[in-house]
């Protein structure tokens, strides 16, 4: 049996990692607009750096950086970016005892022609590609239309490791207005061992329509693991096609980043909602994933490393020399804090685009 | 001739570099409260990377990162940690051209006992590890009270090196009272060829210090070179203590990161006002220290290595599938952009505490 | 036939009178807490001006100011407050052809027990004396519960005269989940001649309940006039109780008054949604009234006498000896304008407290 | 003597009264733009009203309602309303013990040619009316620059009678950059009895203003009673020329209306200040200026009228059914209270457009 098989059957929890295209945007590696991930070859130290912090934030699993890493996107180069980001991944798992899970997601194609044969050809193309590097399971991601998602987990499936599939969705359901209960069940019915949500919309957003997913699955008596890797920004305001059309997309939304302790917040929400795979998409930076395994250290039984470096509820302030500074040094603080955003000439709220 | 002499005498735009301590927090390597840099020894890789993606955003200049790294704050560790700091920003530097900076900060101390000698003592024991790992030039930074830069700018001179100064004060002046505009008279009198101000402040805030400082310095028929290296939060609201004594400091800041547009406005207007050693401080990431050199690439000539990966003023979303996303890969746009927090329960602005 | 009568049948917009508690609390005449309208009695040159201000505001109703002036809340002075409102409201009325509403609300008896029999006494009451002072029509107005509106339904048309109905619910429905659709549809069944939704909420929430009700009208296949009397007041973070269970509620309600604009486009959605009863409940002024009737003019075929001292859109500007105030005279203007709080310190939103 | 003058000498605290245009044009009796009183002709009973609804809420003084009615803006008007203005506030004023001051402003005519004997003389012309009246003292209010309201107050002068000054400044001066502490001394030293500033900036910005102008008198040695009748709309945003330049004014002013508790701070601060004359200008209703007079209550010795229908603080609440309701029946609860603004697309600041 691969190492990924057996951890959430056991009833663990674990945690996912974070933010690879909007992080390593902002440290220069990624270009918006194109988002693929040729920086596995063009600068490999940078990759490596960002999967050893998840590492080190408590991440369980590292998914190989091939997001968009298909012919369609990336023309001839997507084998090689496919290796190299297999290895990057597996190079640092292996120092953490962490899984690498090879991850595809929607094509640009399904949009236009819905060719189910020639989409599962590039999802087995990179499928092959993991297989030969022996990933420990497979997660299939960012999927705007279910059945596309559908034939991505019966391609994955074939090759009998572990699946997961998660939806680009929010509560009001795919683009086909498919709601994210019957997405749920039909990728269940498809073969996914876990299912759930990723990107597009914010923490608390993204609990809701895991609620709907759960609740979709509980009605038909299916039983499926759960998972929620959402944005780390706010989108309270997003419509149905996500954080992509608000004004703010792509290079606004610093003042919707998540702190730590809307991720701690989080964490404790979907577990208390039976999901047990957790972690982020975009701007999930690696102290929000340690903040995740901080939430969930009493259910894991251990901190991650990066909390050396952390004061958990800000005890790390407690020796300030100043005795207001010092005063934050504690979870109701923390708890209860409201951030301003410093921007008085801004709203709270935007209106999508679309 | 020292390689960082010659450049601003020559009227070159010279950009700094961004944030390490809170930037090395988030990514796990630096604990709040300590704000210690013995990441330096720890995980040097996590050092080396970060002064690689700011090299690559187009900073000219390298800070070794050996703030608060005395014997006060680290005990023996201190002199190791100088020499690790020293290996690793010149390693980067001469991938990039870029000058390394020996940087200290004021002491723990001088709060305490005003003790001229042993503070000057710990200046001088960093000096000379710098001296002997043969930086090309030195700055004092982040200090609240002038009469302790004075000091530190006296030290510094002592090897014949250039020797920049920045205060981390707003327009109220320094913990004394003492103006802007008099603090940068005194610290260019004790001969520092550099002044201006680091942190605690945001962009449009320290504008103003800067200003003032311009205006002093004028008043007396001084002249220096200008530097200025803002924090990359918004920060309106502060008094006189700067950032820290927001009710946000320091885990609840992210609603107050500047975008990248706002770093480009801050350059220009930085710019205008004559300085011309910009670059940042806590909170400025890569992405920041790009921005400032995409706004002044006219000026500079070039542009940096990271705008291989950014469209500037968004044009990399000129080829998006979504119309209204295209709309957005133009100036107006993000110039007049104001982002919405997504935080409704949240208020615009804060009340110091102290 | 009543003059009340034949309006609405004719397809005539029918623009509502405004708020009485809240408005002659904020001038000096109402308790906030006991909220009953002894002032018809101690202070009536008060109520007359209001009244006089509403129909000079283009209102074809005025409503006798006996909201709550029962026995159960004003002991023996109900029945003279009923009788000198019924007074003071056609002396106005009288002076500019309006219609007068005798008007009742839920008593405070039903949330304790429900004896249909003393509740149904206590309407009767009212009812008694608005048939001896010859109101046009009635009102019953302000109801949680539909069963106590059904009640009050069912007494009102004891008299023959036209009755409209009104609940003070959101679009979550009456108190005991009856969904507003369904109660729409027990209120016509029970002899309604028109229905709507009053108070509680503001404008575009009840706009929203008013959607339901038409829709659950529509899907029975019943008809009935559609009436809307919202707040003044903005209050899209209300529960199910609506404004009372706010924090501003009722003492800190200023920053989310409406302005003009608002209640212009609140007319217009409304009578684009087939509501041709349109007026406002606690926080509508005199000049949000005038914004319903201007909006409302070219349906109507004239202006309201206050419009006299109204340049519609802004257009009284036009004459400012400042450019950029002559620059509002228009409706672009108006129509974009997002008005700022001037409170740096408060949120967008609130948390209900139940 | 006259009746006006010996209170303010004998240490009395005076209460102002509020709002007239702006409160009068929500009522439908005054036209924005033109801003001319001709409803104490054309509606003097809804001009009554007001008058009674600020005694009662406990003003000391009823200023004629005369602001602009010179003959450069009404023409052959000004005489018929400068008259009716007395009698109406004469009428009102004897039911209650109040004083009744006649008042000017600024002429429209100084911005364009600096005639002061023709200024004079549309002063004068005002002031016989006043005196055939024989109102109790007089007011030249609304003066943006401090030359015309010297001639102001050394017209008013000739009669004998007391006289306050209020100038409509902030604290960056009037137009021609003189300083509040300026401004002050100069109209003291033209023989004003009481200074100060009404209208254009909110409570707090219009202390600070006060602030200036007492350390003004001071720094010279000058005595004089200090008055102050701010705007009831929160304007930390605006610039020099106050809230006129702010893009809100007039028609999108609601969200800064000033709650009841925010006058209370106001009148309290004032009073700390040595301000004894406290009142409102343009959004002063006649519940702010029950306000300013149950916040003094204990420094006069008496609640006004209007108090019979207010329980202080709140207390109004404490029988309500709903338990979180009764909770806001306490002084804590107001006082602490950030209201909402319930509009999350608008911002909390708005940039002045001059």
């Amino acid at each position: 049996t691969s190492r990924g098989g057996p951890r959430l059957p056991r009833g663990e929890v674990v945690v996912g990692d974070g933010s690879f295209l909007i992080t390593l945007e902002k440290r220069g590696f990624v270009k918006a607009g194109l988002w693929t991930p040729e920086a596995v070859m063009e600068h490999p130290s940078a990759v490596r750096q960002l999967h050893m912090e998840f590492l080190r934030a408590g991440a369980n699993v590292l998914q190989t950086f091939t997001f968009s890493a298909t012919e369609d996107n990336m023309e001839s180069k997507w084998e090689g970016v496919n290796a190299a980001a297999c290895d990057l991944a597996k190079e640092v798992a292996e120092e953490g005892g962490a899984l690498v899970a090879g991850s595809i997601c929607q094509t640009s194609m399904y949009k236009y022609h819905k060719d189910e044969a020639r989409i599962k050809n590039l999802f087995r193309l990179q499928l092959e590609v993991f297989i030969r590097k022996n990933v420990d399971f497979l997660i299939a991601e960012y999927f705007e239309f279910v059945e596309e998602a559908v034939w991505a987990v019966e391609v994955l499936k074939e090759v009998g490791k572990p699946v997961a599939v998660t939806m680009c969705i929010g509560p009001e359901g795919d683009m086909h207005d498919v709601t994210p209960g019957e997405c749920a069940v039909k990728l269940v019915k498809a073969g996914a061992d876990i299912v759930g949500v990723n990107c597009r919309f914010g923490p608390q957003t993204s609990l809701q329509t895991m609620k709907q997913m759960k609740e979709g699955l509980a009605a038909v008596g299916l039983d499926a693991h759960l998972m929620v890797q959402s944005l780390g920004f706010h989108t309270p305001d997003c419509g149905k096609g996500g954080f992509v059309d608000l004004p703010e997309y792509p290079f606004g939304l610093e003042p919707r980043v998540a702190t730590r302790w809307d991720i701690q917040k989080y964490a404790r929400e979907a577990y208390n909602l039976g999901v047990r795979y957790i972690g982020g998409c975009c701007g999930f930076e690696p102290y929000h994933i340690r903040a995740i395994a901080e939430e969930l250290a009493p259910e894991r039984g251990f901190l991650p490393p990066a909390s050396e470096k952390h004061g958990i509820w800000g005890s790390g302030l407690d020796m300030h020399t100043k005795p207001w500074i010092r005063a934050r040094a504690r979870r109701e603080y923390w708890e209860n804090l409201l951030p301003a955003s410093g921007r008085p000439f801004c709203p709270a709220l935007s209106k999508p685009d679309a």
